[in-house]
């Protein structure tokens, strides 16, 4: 889009009265700012009554940040229908699952679903691309924001209930096909028209899961339907524009890759303080890393959304200190907004765009941080991303991210399978992902993350995670890779409408790996069962399978004698669910068998190449030396790595 | 019904083609099973649309399973009304307490109280009376399937409203008589018409007691008339038949004791995994035995079902390996699916029905294990259920369960009153029965859990569990009672319209037992109260009650120098809620004193007598020896008893 | 009122027969009482149907208890609204931020906002003001019934929707100024006419909490509008009658100061073990306290009353034994009865009234005790007030609550706003005034609880709890203050728009204190900042602040080395959120440099003093002595102190 690895930051000018703007674009450039993004929620503004436009002060904001050489990238305003376009179409409101319409007074209000809507946004959007897709300060779109952002995915409207009725026709063709493809005959949930189908919400038990897995695809459909209402608006009238979003942090409601077919660069939010907030359960490692974040966190978010955008992705909101929508605020720890920063062009980020240029001092987010205080002195961040720009200059061209030689296979339609049928309560693919992520990270690897469609040919080591569905291409693939293969358990566990195979588990992959599966079982961690690997004895934490060895060698046996772990030439089986220190030997083994070497990494230091650099980052809770990790020339900081500080080294390799 | 003690196994021909039928019927016989039951899903299948019947398949399926031998029970398919009838009468759906209506899309979508599905449910009862009444292969029927699971029994529709007035109407006569019970005049609730009572839902704060409790009895009696409905059409129609109906664990929305005078046998579906998973409180005691179950739940209800069947019952669905429905889904550890089976004989099982006999490979229930897995290959319950079947063989007929010399007295109502109005927040009915059954079973005795109908003549100890309304035939049978007699907190509390006696509580009893409360408290366990008994320090651990003493003895006494247990002849009292350790003590005492022999049993080893045999089961954690329970000769097993494992020895005396 | 000191008690003539009456009667003024509240659930006794009024009994009622020299409180029976009139008009019903109606059944059915209700309350006030605002039996009234209970202040109904738009017209007189002062520009929540605008309630995320505030305060303004709709009535045709409502505990949703407005004396509803069960977290001090309640949550209500009554104070409602609506209803140690009354007494109460004269044996409330049981025998806290009364007679006229030196400045206002913008999960407003409250307590200080508009001039030492939006009128106050004031983080940080302010915190009160907020934190107790102090390490524990120091001195620091501590001649201020060692430390610092005494008292022992009596009270868990705690004669009381006892000191000083 947009540049190598530019400096971004998000700016509402119509927060702010006019007279202050020429000084705010100034100072943006005088930091080291080169992106700005605006307007994403200014519809009220844009637009204050059906078909009176109002594009003269965004013309003039625009203008100015350009005089400074900043180039914009627009944000479509769809995330806030105003209210005058809610109450002429009171039926684009989402519904939520408890029946409630979700109302007017925040945002992201919209159903998916509803054309009408869909028709309002290809009609604003068309007015914004005529008038902007041509101006030479815009360098880019963003199509609405954040889309699934407060469990908005998922509506249970009528329009949502009639789009999945057609839907439904277009996939099954006849309703005897769905009934046989769902199983409803199970407990006469047998339908004689698409139009008795109902959506999955309300009912007395558990609805059928082929059912609630084909609403989660629906719904993910039509995220993606949505979402290229706008992209071909903008492709008309403005071809030269690169075309992004801004997702989120294990958000997992649409499918991300398929998304971006429509996109050129895949961006995401970072926020590590309120992630750490939010998504860690581990008190102890929530409160030693609650003011710099999870030191995983962000880097997994990089890996995946590079993956997602066919290796093209940036950060566009980066926090800048305290956030507003945790359960608890904290502030960063001095260096934490620089190193953040650092670390997305670190891993091949095109762009770092802090979130946002001055604290609003009203509405919903007053309490968000910002690079400036609402009476617009330069808070901490300011001098923080000054820093980072100053680095940025110091390295110069970065070129790419380092190739990985470890990928880890990546899957929406396996989350939703997985949490809609999860027979046990803490089984959760996204914290397997993750953590088999950690693992090989605290092994000092470069890691992609990749979708099926990914070319697997030059990685050394795949780890597949729980994967219930295994489409024939993928499972080909997988064949045909000559590497080595870790697949994780219930891989292979279903067909596409959500039955067991008719081979049982692993499905297209039993003869690939050679075993069969027969029983599974789940449990907490109260009746974890014992493996004994490597000489020595690790857990299966949540999840055991009982497997019928066909034509594998078993590696490792759990407490009771059964198999814990088989291979069959490359392709390894695990038949639990392993817990960390089973991962880290496990990983660590098999990728120093296919000749990459490894790094322990302590507590929370982390590393990444790109290009002919490596980085360094502390996560604390320790200062290191930095000859223990990186060789070559350090161009960026000293022998000792502080607490929030960075190294970089050119490598002499 | 059925047989003396028949192994059988739920089957779904309509979920397998018609090919596979009699290889599953031959298999069948081969392992050893009698009984069959199936068609309790199957609404769609056997009207595809409304009036049009299509019974062929299913004769065919009864055909196939009578060629082999094996006798039908028969399902009523009305806990799954298809998609076409709700759609014609979408008014028969439920309303949760939450004012929403309960969806199509799962099971027990109905309301009990809608006229017009009962009507329904006698058609299609009806006609498959008039088609099978007279089939040499049906041997039973089962009503329905498992009343009131996913917590069906209380509606909150308009019919249940209107149900509700008539009920209220016959009950009290005038509304100035409704008023008077239920003491409307506290809050300005009094009514001038039946017609303007709404139900007990959504009010701002605590509606009146007496009020929820009236409609806790009103949705009971809908049960009972719903089930009646179809009686009465099977009754006219198979005369010779059976009828049962499946009941469950620890359910309690509606009188079983009042739905058994239109039954025969008494059933229940024993989920030992999936039932310590969802009722085990203590995480230690559920992770010992996560994977055996609870080693006197199934006892329990097997001697509550006989006591409801009025010595009748069986099991009519046995966990075969891991559920699906539990938080957690453990697989069972060698050898406790027979076991569970052989207990339930022990007890007086005619009939042990394992659930299913192949994995479902679709729907709702595709990790419930079966018999067979869905490749249709046997999975361990097969070979598991052919054991017990040969054990079966040896043992001959078995007679019926041994006399008890030990009964608690059971009664839904006391469950409704003191759930209504607990006043104590862990202050549960159903955990006290439970406490006091495991305690006496501890002891090594055998128990009937019996109604308040019940003969009490034979027993040497009846313990009366906390009952605030005690109907005046019951208090005389209690003054009548020539045994000891242990009575426990909150019993005689409340007047049948739940108001406080006149003469305070124990109401009805005062004379037995020569007592006066005159004030109660509940509390955490931080604030527990020492009692003093047989020279050791127990615990009331959540309930404490004052009592004026008129003509008892004062046996133990509380921290506080209060009576704890008092003792006028042979009638006990107990103002407290005893912890374990105290119910174990004063069981013991008393039931020694009465001249019934104990015997202490170690951690997960359990006893039963059916006829002259007694039966030893280990639910572990440690293996024993079975001399060290067992006299006269071991017919099953051997001198060690393995976890897992089944002793039975034929007795001398 | 009413009387110096007087003992009351609530009594339901209407739950009785009336031939008890008389008896009832006699045996109150023999106990020692001098007041009756009756009537306050009575409606749909004195108007059955519509406009039939049915006062005989009522009126026969007061004539009985006046024969005894009985004076009535009169209660206004608008609390229940009857069936026949909820019929009438069912949108007067409340509906709940869940959108369903809140239904008949139980009481506080009714919506404030609803002028048809407001219009029913007139007129049957009217009507009983009409006959007996001038019965020489009744001395006051009380309107309605504890305002607010069950949460019912604000209703989502659509009177309450109109009503809200009015009095937003009506704040800001265009929709432009309130688009303007609530930020509705930020995520395109701008109106066009105040009839778009909704409540703030059902909306995807957050709503903007200048709404929320709003409505907060609207709502706040309808219960004084409901009750003015009482006084204007009572006042018309009763002219020399008091009038007072009886407030509950920790309740904040309505100005209690402007209530009073309209009100003569504020009496509140004092329930210390229903209220520590429902309001303490520690579960080690809930154990400690379970029967004898918090040592200072009754004091504080007794302060925080007498505060918002102008000096005018009493309890209506007394705990006399164990309640129905905590979760665990413990009985009370023996003594507290009579030490809870005698406690209002010193804090000066006019009036200490128990609840209820005898248990009711029907409805919600069977399990609540009373000063008899149901059967009509004095329960133990007939005795205990008996005492109380001869305790009352030995200490003669007891003057006025002695002045206190240090006042803590309380606001229902503050409490909204942070209510609403919490921005840490534990940042509770009136957990944090309780403990400045109980820090200071422990130093044996009698304390003030005040509002914005009290005069300060008094006071050596004055703590303003965090207050974000402070009035310039209480801003020139605290200018002009001349003793020490503290003050709490957050404070000054919000316009009354709910808006940062320009200049950042603290706001009005940045050149009193010399220093300007530029970053907040929130975080976890795991999280907590240490704090040096007084050579000790105390902790912010939830709460820290950054602040620039313009003109003040650096009392103390964080362990980041960030100013901690703040002082500007006599203004001090903190920049986090300190635990209670720190409170203790710093209060007693700066009110022993003011020149004022302290006495560190032990465990559950406190002090108030009233004219010249001092009262010691021991909450526990030990006996003191006496002599360690005052001084001058005992008149009460001996040398030793045992738990649940009381003494008193005719002070010499």
């Amino acid at each position: 889009m947009v540049a190598a690895a530019a400096i971004g930051v998000c700016y509402y000018p119509e927060h702010w009265p006019e007279s202050m703007w020429a000084d705010d674009a100034r100072r943006m450039r005088e930091v080291g700012i080169t992106r700005v993004r605006i307007g994403e929620f200014s519809w009220s503004r844009l637009e204050p009554e059906a078909g009176r436009y109002e594009f003269d002060w965004l013309s003039r904001a625009i203008d100015t940040l350009h005089a400074e050489g900043l180039g914009v990238i627009l944000g479509t305003p769809t995330a806030t229908p105003p209210k005058w376009l809610v109450d002429a179409m009171p039926d684009m409101l989402a519904v939520g699952d408890d029946g409630r319409v979700r109302s007017f007074g925040s945002r992201r209000h919209y159903c998916f679903s509803h054309i009408g809507y869909r028709r309002e946004c290809a009609r604003i959007v068309s007015e914004l691309a005529k008038r902007f897709g041509a101006h030479p300060g815009v360098v880019a779109w963003q199509t609405d924001n954040e889309y699934g952002c407060h469990d908005t995915v998922r509506s249970y409207s009528q329009s949502a209930l009639l789009g999945f009725r057609h839907w439904l026709q277009a996939r099954y063709g006849t309703v005897a096909a769905l009934n046989e493809a769902w199983g409803n005959v199970f407990w006469s949930m047998e339908y004689s028209s698409f139009n008795e189908i109902e959506l999955p919400s309300g009912a007395v038990t558990e609805t059928n899961p082929s059912h609630r897995v084909d609403f989660d695809r629906y719904s993910s459909d039509q995220v993606i339907a949505f979402n290229k209402v706008q992209t071909d608006v903008i492709r008309a009238r403005a071809p030269t524009h690169q075309i992004l979003h801004n997702f989120m942090t294990f958000h997992v409601d649409f499918d991300h890759f398929a998304v971006m077919d429509d996109m050129d660069i895949a961006t995401w939010d970072s926020y590590p303080l309120g992630s750490i907030d939010v998504f860690e359960r581990d008190l102890v490692r929530k409160s030693i890393y609650a003011r710099t974040g999870d030191p995983d966190l962000q880097a997994f978010h990089h890996d995946l959304y590079r993956g997602t955008g066919r290796g093209r992705f940036g950060i566009m909101e980066q926090q800048p200190g305290p956030v507003n929508w945790a359960q608890y605020n904290t502030d960063a720890k001095p260096g934490m907004i620089r190193l953040w920063g650092m670390e997305g062009f670190a891993h091949g980020a095109e762009l770092v765009s802090y979130f946002r240029w001055r604290q609003a001092p009203f509405a919903q987010e007053q309490f968000h941080a910002g690079l400036n205080m609402p009476d617009n002195t330069p808070d901490r961040a300011f001098f923080e991303v000054e820093e980072l720009s100053r680095d940025l200059k110091m390295l110069g061209d970065m070129g790419t991210a380092a190739p990985a030689r470890v990928a880890i296979v990546y899957s929406y339609e396996a989350q939703w399978m997985l949490r809609e049928q999860p027979q046990g309560r803490n089984f959760s693919y996204i914290d397997q992902v993750f953590s088999a992520y950690r693992s090989l990270r605290e092994l000092g690897l470069d890691i992609d993350v990749v979708g099926t469609n990914a070319d697997l040919a030059s990685y050394a080591l795949v780890i597949l995670p729980s994967m219930p569905y295994v489409p024939d291409a993928f499972a080909s693939a997988l064949k045909a890779f000559q590497g080595t293969l870790l697949v994780m358990p219930r891989t292979g566990s279903r067909t596409r409408s959500h039955h067991i195979p008719d081979n049982l588990a692993p499905g297209p992959l039993a003869d690939l790996l050679g075993i069969k599966v027969t029983r599974v079982e789940s449990f907490r961690v109260g009746s974890a069962v014992p493996v004994t690997y490597d000489n020595e004895t690790f857990r299966f934490d949540r999840w055991r399978e009982f497997v019928e060895v066909k034509s594998a060698d078993v590696i490792a046996r759990d407490g009771d004698g059964h198999p814990a772990l088989t291979r069959k030439v490359r392709a390894c089986y695990l038949t639990g669910s392993p817990d960390r220190a089973l991962m880290e030997r496990l990983f660590g083994r098999l990728v120093r068998e296919a000749g990459v070497e490894t790094q322990i990494l302590s507590a929370g230091v982390r590393m990444r190449g790109r290009g002919r650099y490596r980085f360094l980052f502390n996560y604390g809770p320790d200062p290191v030396e930095v000859s223990d990790y990186l060789k070559g020339d350090i161009v960026v900081g000293g022998k000792r790595l502080e607490v929030g500080d960075i190294a970089v080294a050119r490598e002499a390799r």
